[in-house]
């Protein structure tokens, strides 16, 4: 009996086993609160620690700000409160009386710091200043955020340097996904924002899920927070700001795009272990002591890698286990190997196993992670190519985008289009030229839309 | 005209001085809350880091709990609610509608934690169970927490293992804090808890600060949240659990106990950055040459080192901030320096400066780092030990604690002493053996008490 529902049966129900029997996560008390539990909270902090470096590589600082937010911030920019005010969670006591102003928990952080940078501002000599927050916002996903730019085209540049230097980077290299970068529609974009941005990761299922963004907030928020400065010449100039985020939901992304029906299956440069070392039987100590130093021979390496020597539970239930928290490499080793001087090597993405002689094992496995990891990218590329389909009606996409990516000409779908389209639960996922990159408005010549169900 | 108000004549304002002056954090726009800036997050990043590491090595995972708690959690463990209620923030409206049942903000996590951990404990194959979380909670503290053992012994050492293997070697060997180790008074301690340990500070105006504390929960929160497993012999038990934190209070210790009228004062162990080197003056870009080499060397060998060629600014106003911002070291260099191969070698925490040949800084600087983490600690416990004063009577221990911490025996003190202490603002901060260790109970013979005003 399979320990999963296979992909194939029902994906969501896939998706909820996964993250049960490989203990990644659950639905907390509360609706839509969510407990991360140690095995996943591991691979959350790799994410965070890659993309902190890139964050910080790009010139931002870290800080922290508030979690309750007065009501009335949100009010100042008319499309950003529209857009957040059906998801705000309202603290209205505390301490045991009622509050006179209510307090909002943040859904995003745009407001306050926008109120602070206004403060924190006043020459063109402190520009640009470019903020990152580590926070939890409502629906408890992390998000990294914001920064400011001083002028027009630093702000535009700065947002694709985000999206491109930190989320694109990240994700091709560490998470070996090959997201389809491209420029929201009007409808889709973050609300208060003129552009936004997008990374789109698409799952096994064939659907779509939002990976990180990054937005041109041009200068609503700045007017919004009265965000200025005093340029060299002595005028008082408004800044151009810009935003970005990824959160949690990235681990979604990840499990969805590479898990397969024996459960996550981790690229080697995200996973907390790389390699894990598995006694299978042992009797008198000699396998134990055997795999303790191909273990330490790993780290010294550097190898991200744990020792498996629980032989009191059965070999079988081990290996099962190991599958399902998608460790990338597993060396297997008893007493028989012992003899035969030789282990097995296991590799998690395609489940090849091979026997290696004990004196090659370390130099193998090594090389293995590497390897596993363009494997895993060049795997994942052509599964999302597969699904993606050029069409030439709206019609012809809305079949299509049922089990995979729909692609036509922007100039076909337009905004009635996209209405037609959103009536069978599809949205546009982003906007691209024909060469890949990021159209500079979404009228350009040659736009090309896709279309997909997304999470 | 001195660019803090001087710590004798106004200790809280200097503290203010410094938070602004610094750049280090400031008041939030809803009343207590804060925002830390990058400054202070850089601080604090480094601390987090440091705990971090040593609560894995105490054997402990990262998990995550979320933020929104049913009130009727807190209902479960009665001091807990007792002690709790008073402060609980509470969400009343998500999504625009009244919630049929108001969530609350965690104060803390016991309660939620507990209720995972009753689910995922199984038999004694599944414990202990060690958890921390990294967390805000309503008042900004970002504070780690929590555990489980089985038995009551082993619930016990591991809550003395965290007081120890990680507050207080953290505090010592990063911060440069001596602080005062003990245990609470029955009055004083975590609601809910059997018995509570504490670090307590002593800042340079006298009073101290609890930095962090462990608590042993007995088995009233797996009573409240039946946390229960099957013994090796089949049987059910109660688990015992304990649970610990420390939280950014820490920042504010560390300002308090070290700073001095120029600034912060930061231990080279915990510093962002360790060696400043500033150009004083250049001309024709010799001098910032030299300099960056210096820089270059000194990375190389792993400090933590920043370069200062902003000379569009003068010197003395650079000299200023390097100063209020409290980095440990730093190297000056101008065109007489230059034509001298020396290089001015200034350490923060005595304000000394040594001319050195150019040939020698880096070595110097290098081995400043470690002389100056000694120095702190040392001058920091002959400060705190100053402050210290033994007395025989309650109502000398209420004079002597105007200024600084009285040390007097707990059984001339007692409840009701206490709440005289209390009727003059002043605090049992914690009890101890005459050998420094922790008191068994509170009655021991020979128990002292320490009697301080506290923030």
């Amino acid at each position: 009996m399979p320990v999963l529902t296979p992909q194939q049966d029902d994906f969501p129900r896939w998706y909820q086993d996964v993250l049960t029997k490989a203990k990644l996560a659950e639905n907390g008390p509360a609706r839509g609160t969510m407990v991360i539990r140690p095995n996943g909270y591991a691979i959350w902090e790799r994410m965070q620690a890659e993309v902190d470096v890139r964050i910080k590589a790009a010139g931002a600082q870290n800080a922290y700000f508030p979690l309750l937010i007065p009501m009335n911030f949100f009010e100042r920019e008319a499309e950003h409160v529209e857009g957040f005010s059906p998801e705000l969670a309202v603290v209205t006591h505390g301490g045991g009386k009622e509050l006179t102003e209510p307090l909002a928990i943040r859904p995003t952080s745009e407001a306050v710091i926008g109120e602070y940078m206004a403060k924190w501002i006043d020459s063109y000599r402190d520009l640009p200043l470019l903020l990152n927050q580590w926070a939890n916002v409502v629906r408890w996903e992390l998000r990294p955020r914001i920064f400011l730019r001083t002028t027009e085209s630093d702000a535009r540049r700065y947002a694709r340097r985000i999206l491109h230097d930190v989320y694109l980077d990240f994700m091709r290299s560490v998470l070996a996904m090959p997201v389809i970068v491209g420029r929201k529609t009007v409808n889709e974009r973050f609300a208060g924002a003129e552009n936004t941005m997008t990374c789109e990761g698409i799952m096994r299922d064939g659907k779509a899920l939002q990976m990180a963004t990054s937005h041109e907030l041009g200068q609503r928020f700045s007017r919004a927070f009265d965000i200025s400065y005093s340029s060299a010449e002595g005028a008082t100039e408004l800044c151009w700001t810009t935003s970005w985020g990824a959160s949690t939901r990235m681990l979604g992304g990840l499990i969805m795009c590479h898990g397969d029906d024996f459960g996550l299956v981790l690229p080697p440069a995200l996973a907390p272990v790389q390699v894990v070392v598995v006694v299978v039987k042992d009797t008198d100590g000699a396998v134990t002591r055997a795999a303790s130093v191909l273990v330490e021979e790993l780290e010294v390496r550097g190898v991200r890698v744990r020792l498996d020597d629980n032989v009191a539970q059965g070999f079988g239930w081990r290996a099962t286990d190991w599958d399902l928290q998608g460790v990338p490499i597993r060396v297997e080793l008893g007493p028989r190997d012992l003899v035969e001087k030789a282990a097995l090597l296991y590799r998690r993405d395609t489940r090849e196993k091979d026997k290696v002689g004990v004196d090659r094992v370390v130099d193998e496995a090594q090389r293995l992670t590497g390897r596993i990891q363009m494997d895993m990218l060049e795997a994942a590329t052509a599964r999302r190519d597969a699904r993606i389909s050029d069409c030439t009606t709206v019609d012809q996409a809305r079949d299509v985008a049922q089990t995979g990516v729909a692609r036509l000409p922007w100039e076909l779908v337009g905004t009635s289009g996209e209405q037609d389209l959103a009536a069978s639960g599809l949205t546009v996922r982003c906007l691209q030229l024909s060469d890949g990159l990021l159209p500079e408005t979404g009228d350009d010549a040659g736009v090309l839309a896709y279309v997909a169900r997304a999470y």
